[in-house]
C-alpha cells in the first residue's frame, strides 16, 4: 500500500494511493500514528481497502498533502552513512553508526516551504531514505529488525550547519528547526519495493541536480540500523529512522553553496515519489 | 498547584496535592498532556478543584506514581550547565547552552527502577531542576519567557557515559536508554516556587551523599534557556527542558564510580519533592 495525508478544510485526512489514483480512507476513522500501528494497522486498512473497493473517494491531484504519517515520537537519523558524504564533509566514516534526533516539531508535509531559521546563513539538504517502525521495537536481532518497519518515505534531512557545528554541544541545534523535516509524498510498505538496497534516491536546487546515489552504498543497511538503534532506545509503532545522505550537499562544496528565499528544492527516491520545496525567508513574528 | 499522576488497576490517573494529601482528580477528564497544557488545562483544573472542593477523594499513599506529565514530545537537556560540572568533568564552560535530547520513550516515573542497559558498564546520575512548557514557544524573548512555562519539576537524568562519549557521533546514545529519565514527584506550578534561581538540589546513592548544589549556581538561568532553546526549534506544550545537573557525578569522581544492580538512588530539590529509585540489572528477553 501507499499511505497518504492531505489537508482538506483545515483538517488532516488520510488515504491511499492506488495505480496512481489518490483516494480518501477518512471512513477508516483512524489516523496514521502510533496508536494505527501499534495495533495492526496496516492489515485492517487493507481489509478496509478491499472491503470498500468501490466505494473509495478520489481525491483531487490539488490536493496539498501532509507527511504520510503522524508527527512520530521520534525521529532518528544515521549521520554520515554513505562514504563519499563523510569523505566530502572531512568526517572519518564512522566504526559504528552515528546516531542523532531531530525535534519532532520539524515533521511536515512533503512540499510544504522550507523556512531559514532567523540567523541563518548555512541551510542545506539533504535526501534521504527513511524507515518507518511497524512495532514496538527494544533490542532486536538484526535478522529480526525488519518484522518491526512498517515501510519507507522520502525525507529531506534539511540541516543548519553553523547551527549545527558552529554553536557548541551536539548536532541537534542545527536539524530540528520548524519545517526541517519534508516527509512523503507516501508512505510505502515493504512490499511495495522489491529491493531496499538498490534505490536511486537524487535531489535538485533550482533544477540542477545535486545529490544522485543510490541506497547501494549505504554503510550500515536497514536491518543493522533498526537492531543498533534498539539498543539505545525503544523504538515505538510510528517511529522514522532516516538513514543518511549520499554526497553532494552544499557544506560539501567549494566554495559551500547555502539555501537562500527563492530557491526551489527538489528530491526522489526510485518506488518513494518525490517531493518539492520552495525555500522562504524567516517570516515569524 | 501540585501534580501528579498515578498508577491504579493498570490505568493512569491524574490527581493534585494539597496540603500534603493526594487527591484524584480523574473526574476533571483529561490527562495531564500537550492537549491539556495547550487547551489552559492548569486553569481549568483549579477551577475544578475549587468546584470539588469537598468530594475529592484522597489517594492512599501506597499508590505508585507515574512521572506528573504524560510522556512529552520533546525533553531538551541543558548539558554543563554549573561550572563545577563543567570542571569535574573536563569540559570547558560553554560560551552558549549546550543542547541535547533524551528519547521520550526514557519518561518515567519518579520511583520506577532505573534498568542498567545491556553491556553497560557505566551508568551515571544526575539531579536536574526541569521546565515544563505551558504554551507554544516559539523565538520567544528572554523577558516574556516564564510566560511560557506551566511549571518545574524534578528530574534525573540518567546517563551512560560510554554510550554518551565513547561510541561515536552525538550523546543520544547513551541518553535517552528505558528508566533514564525518572520525572517528579509532582508538577509544581510556577506560583509554587517563590525563588528558582535558590533551589537547594541534592543526589545520594545508597544514602551517600553525592550530589549537593544549588539552582544559583546555574550558569544560563530558566528565562534565558526557553528563549535560547526557542531559537532552534518550536517548543509544544508538555515539552520538557532540563537545566544541567551540578557536580557530583560518577564520571567525576576519581575513581570514576557508577550505578550496579542492588544501587539505591535518592535525589530531591527544595520545594519539588524525592524521588527514589532502585537499580536493576538488564532485564528484557
Amino acid at each position: 500500500m501507499k499511505l497518504i495525508r492531505y489537508r482538506q478544510a483545515g483538517a488532516i485526512k488520510t488515504g491511499v494511493i492506488i495505480d496512481a489514483v489518490k483516494y480518501d480512507t477518512s471512513g477508516f476513522g483512524e489516523d496514521y500514528n502510533e496508536a494505527f500501528f501499534e495495533n495492526n494497522g496496516l492489515e485492517r486498512l487493507q481489509q478496509y481497502i478491499a472491503g470498500h473497493k468501490n466505494s473509495l473517494q478520489k481525491i483531487g491531484d490539488e490536493v496539498r498533502l501532509d507527511a504520510p504519517v503522524a508527527r512520530p515520537s521520534k525521529i532518528i537519523c544515521i549521520g554520515l552513512n554513505y562514504a563519499d558524504h563523510a569523505k566530502e564533509t572531512n568526517a572519518t566514516v564512522p566504526a559504528e553508526p552515528v546516531i542523532f534526533m531531530k525535534a519532532s516539531t520539524s515533521w511536515q508535509g512533503p512540499d510544504d516551504d522550507i523556512m531559514i531559521p532567523r540567523g541563518s546563513e548555512k541551510t542545506d539538504w539533504e535526501v534521504e531514505l527513511a524507515v518507518v517502525i511497524g512495532k514496538k521495537a527494544s533490542y532486536v536481532e538484526e535478522a529480526e529488525a525488519m518484522d518491526y518497519a512498517a515501510g519507507y518515505l522520502l525525507l529531506n534531512d534539511v540541516s543548519e550547519r553553523a547551527f549545527q557545528i558552529e554553536r557548541g554541544g551536539t548536532w541537534d541545534k542545527g536539524k530540528g528547526c520548524d519545517t526541517f523535516s519534508p516527509a512523503g509524498p507516501f508512505l510505502a510498505t515493504k512490499d511495495e519495493i522489491a529491493d531496499v538496497d538498490n534505490l536511486r534516491l537524487w535531489l535538485k536546487v533550482n533544477g540542477k541536480i545535486m545529490q544522485d546515489g543510490t541506497t547501494a552504498n549505504l554503510i550500515f543497511k536497514l536491518p543493522y540500523i533498526i537492531s543498533y538503534v534498539s539498543q539505545f532506545m525503544t523504538l515505538l509503532p510510528g517511529d522514522v529512522i532516516s538513514t543518511g545522505t549520499p554526497a553532494g550537499v552544499g557544506l560539501g562544496m567549494s566554495p559551500q553553496v547555502y539555501l537562500k528565499p527563492g530557491d526551489v528544492v527538489e528530491l526522489g527516491i526510485d518506488g518513494l515519489g518525490s517531493s518539492r520545496q520552495r525555500v522562504v525567508a524567516f517570516n515569524r513574528q
